[in-house]
């Protein structure tokens, strides 16, 4: 069964509101299965650091059980609707699993990059194709994210991702219109910024 | 059904013996269990760079549907023995995708440590724990990595890793036997260097 089959099949269960900022409840007995909406996974280092362990969107699974962590928490980046599959349906959710698993090494290569910069370009195209809207300039990023969420997640400084995003801007690499940003489709992210 | 259940009730299904340094075969239509033995994936970057993407012993599944990696390889680290669970007995595979989703997150925070010295030395905890086997002075992990290895693991140079290991070794972190590593038990690896 794929996930959009698995999606359909819950249409009648049911889901419920989370607002921008708040937190998924957790379950050891179930699985939260995403239906709209974006939330980041993560937990926070000895040093205090916030470690974003993974972003998360429609027909994506996250639970407790997913993860060791200890904090974990499952904060919603948009508004969200989610709904609870119960651990006796697991069996059903291999699929998400599966892409639950793919999308976890995703993260990782970008982390692999050491310059700051190749991280976040890669960090830029990969949300673009993951959560981004078509407009005419290239793809919308509308996830609402501040400069130390965009830290957060690949673990660099707040002040770091300022300066970058600042010289990104004048690389006209992306736009931006407040917390949105768009990857301009005329210039490949990836290379444009390193050759 | 836990893991080790799933394990038993394999014991009958075929084995398939690899040498040290050879690659599981990557079928899209099965997955690998390990029986004894450790094995690593992994990818290679635009620039060249090897990304190990994750450390698998007994009990773990590997796969080439758990990863989007372009190119993917499954490489032993040591002899290893395996057998193959094919796509129709997947759903009894669950309990060991959530402990591949765990452990994908370990590894993301390990690799968050952005000073070097922190990563390399969170790794050697996380090894120990994980592949380590009791000795009278700590934990001995004989994995036989090369510091070329080590590097790759986490995004470090060679000449990186090489200074830091003799740096852990005169503070008596680690002691080293060839290619075998003892984590010192009496010296917790993770607050010792750092205070």
């Amino acid at each position: 069964m794929n996930i959009s089959l698995l999606a359909r099949d819950r249409a009648f269960a049911p889901i419920t509101n989370f607002t921008r900022r708040s937190y998924l409840p957790l379950r050891r007995d179930a699985l939260w299965l995403i239906k709209t909406g974006v939330v980041r996974t993560l937990t926070v280092l000895e040093d205090g650091t916030a470690v974003t362990l993974g972003l998360w969107g429609e027909g994506d699974i996250v639970g407790r059980v997913l993860s060791q962590a200890n904090p974990y928490q499952i904060e919603c980046l948009t508004p969200v609707e989610a709904t609870l599959i119960p651990e006796q349906n697991w069996s059903e959710v291999t699929q998400a699993m599966l892409l639950h698993m793919q999308r976890s090494e995703e993260f990782i290569e970008i982390l692999h990059y050491k310059q700051a910069e190749s991280s976040l370009l890669r960090l830029f195209g990969w949300l673009a194709k993951r959560f981004g809207q078509e407009v005419e300039q290239g793809k919308r990023i509308d996830l609402r994210l501040t400069h130390q969420d965009i830290a957060d997640i690949i673990g660099l400084t707040r002040v770091t991702v300022t300066r970058l995003l600042n010289e990104f801007k004048r690389l006209g690499v992306i736009q931006r219109q407040e917390r949105q940003f768009v990857v301009m489709q005329d210039r490949d992210p990836y290379w444009h910024y390193e050759i």
